[in-house]
């Protein structure tokens, strides 16, 4: 017997015909002999109906409004997905997250979860009910509705896993997993079987968006085994897992890009110390996240430049901010550019075999796309470039790489 | 100052314009140095979709899944509204069933309220703050959402206003209020300014749907003022107050008509001891209401006629029931007719008038139509009638009774 949390996203129960579906996979791991915990999202787009509702009355609104209104999605699902698997025949309840409860922080909109009673759930369990657990909400310390963030229910997923002692956890979504890079852009790309906890978290982080980031740290913060699988096939997936689970690690196993970025130079500013504090201590109090940040050495010892990226959406606000401060920041020229992309090769192989990024350059080299800037970790090199040569990129990247499929 | 309950149907909150308009009304009367508490229905057509999808899954279902799929409707509403308030300076939060608690009783579906905790909402209001409670949801034993039944937020509001010790609950709808019969079919009916308790709980049993009966019941028992009023203007409504408010009591207050019913007719039953048991016996077994009964005095002292009404929806299934027990009864013959429409008159002031029910039977003899079944109670009389006549009989009592508006 094992313990299996299987997690379905918004459009695994989009209608009342993917539901009766999802549960059909429910019913077959119960029939496979399994306890199972079920987390659920909202119906395709109800989150978005619902958020469209409360920003139609205002902009500024109370956050803790927004979630008792948007909780309501997975309210519906879990009810629905509990009477399907009551149609097939498999005991079942909706749990929603008051109910549990699963108690969170108070940060309304983004809470984070604290901790999960579940001895109701696994008494429910051990007497073959399957316990239906609303995603994405939890109760905060003012006894209200607290929601996760978008994506919330992966995390809901995982840290009921977590809790629970699951053996599994099962994300079901609409791609088949996760794949060397977007199948979309590059023909050959194909499907991981295995990929670790830290190039998970960096795919996520960079833009695939298979998986809420925070639940793949949660994941691995409690070694959680996670799957991520189509829940239109019965093909196994992607397992998200320790490094020691991979035998033969490639030495890059994926390809992301992220086109939501836009680079921001500031020519010729005084090279002394203090002088980027000043520049990103502005955008700080503006609430405008800063990514990749290249300061080149400076040449006369007075004056250097500064290149950083933002997202496209704070761009304009960026460029402004910075405008306001020319007095105090003392730049010469401010050059924008929001036709850049980023691209990324994650690895944890990188770790112990040098000579990956030159690889990267090198491609890029021979295709004669210009690398704007640079930065690095421990398994991913991230490079900006042009976007009107971001397909280009990737498919390069893809087979210098040894990742195109047969 | 006057502590005021305001509760708005699902025309009320439709979207968010009606939204606002509705805010607008709590924000005059918090204006006027009212302390006010919201209640609200789910926005128009959301509890229909949801139970759409339930039923979509099963007819069937487990009603506990159902509470908590079709409560979710009033969950979205009441933070909209608490958002609609703010926005317009008003401080305001909403509550959910669950929240408060309102507690009610196991029976899902249809739950019946059994307490609600005020401190807090009591607490708030004397702070300045609205609670924009949650309609039509509760908290039942088993810490599951409960529903009260369709129409339910009408309950919710009355409960809420005995509870809270109000001095007036306000129920917003879509018509202007009360009026002495339907007005799409009488077009001198007017509305009516004060109603008895008693008066509207006939009105409301007897198909004027303007507010579910069980709210009325509740608002009696606790002698709660009643005001039923348009959202879509500022005149004022309909009261539903004690006998003793109303100074100058009608005769007769309104007419109803109701063309859910079925007339069957079993022709020369035994007329013996237990005969109405064993008919109503296997009706009563097979869930069909039975409404209005007659029974023929008897010719010979061996066989009568047993005439009695059922709903529409049941009219096929009881004919079915009684075919079944043909042997057992002993009746000569099933006479079946759905083409039936009851009329009813309804006032307090019967009580104290002889001859009301004469006004009744002249005013329709006088337009040729026959009368097929009689019911009475202290404040009503009821006659079944050709469904052809249903227009010609109201407005001919309407006019009988000195009901039509100048």
């Amino acid at each position: 017997m094992a313990r299996v949390v299987q997690k379905f996203g918004g459009t695994s129960v989009a209608d009342i015909a993917r539901i009766q579906s999802a549960a059909a996979k429910v019913k077959a791991e119960i029939d496979r002999g399994n306890q199972v915990a079920v987390v659920v999202s909202a119906m395709a787009g109800a989150t978005n109906e619902l958020v469209g509702h409360v920003t139609a009355i205002s902009t500024l609104y109370d956050v803790r409004e927004y979630d008792a209104v948007v909780a309501a999605g997975e309210q519906v699902s879990a009810g629905l997905m509990a009477l399907a698997l009551q149609g097939q025949g498999v005991d079942a309840r909706s749990w929603l997250g008051w109910q549990i409860p699963i108690r969170t922080d108070d940060a309304h909109g983004k809470a984070r979860i604290q901790g999960i009673e579940t001895d109701e759930l696994l008494r429910g369990m051990a007497a073959g009910q399957v316990p239906v657990v609303a995603g994405f909400q939890g109760l905060g310390p003012d006894n209200r509705i607290t929601t996760l963030g978008r994506g919330g229910s992966d995390t809901s997923a995982v840290a009921l896993a977590a809790a629970i002692g699951a053996d599994r956890c099962d994300i079901f979504t609409d791609v088949e997993g996760v794949f060397t890079t977007d199948p979309r852009i590059v023909a050959k790309a194909h499907k991981l079987d295995k990929i670790t906890y830290e190039e998970m978290l960096e795919m996520a982080s960079l833009g695939a968006k298979v998986l809420q980031t925070r639940s793949v740290e949660m994941a691995m913060n409690h070694r959680v085994r996670l799957q991520v699988r189509s829940s239109f096939s019965d093909a196994p997936g992607t397992l998200v897992v320790d490094e020691e689970e991979i035998v033969e690690q490639e030495i890059v196993s994926g390809i992301a890009y992220n086109k939501d970025e836009a680079k921001i130079t500031l020519v010729r500013v005084a090279d002394r110390p203090g002088v980027a504090a000043s520049i990103f201590g502005p955008l700080s109090d503006a609430h405008i996240n800063v990514d990749m940040i290249v300061q080149n050495i400076s040449e006369d010892g007075k004056a250097t430049d500064m290149t950083f990226t933002v997202t496209k959406a704070d761009f304009e606000r960026a460029c402004e901010v910075l405008k306001s401060h020319r007095a105090a920041l003392g730049y010469q020229r401010l050059i924008g550019d929001a036709n850049v992309v980023k691209i990324s090769i994650i690895g944890v192989g990188m770790r112990s075999h040098p000579g990956v990024a030159q690889t990267m350059f090198t491609a890029l080299a021979e295709k004669g796309i210009n690398i704007q800037v640079i930065s690095t970790s421990e398994i991913k090199v991230s490079v900006l470039i042009s976007d009107d040569y971001a397909e280009l990129a990737l498919r390069a990247l893809h087979t210098a790489y040894g990742l195109d499929a047969d």
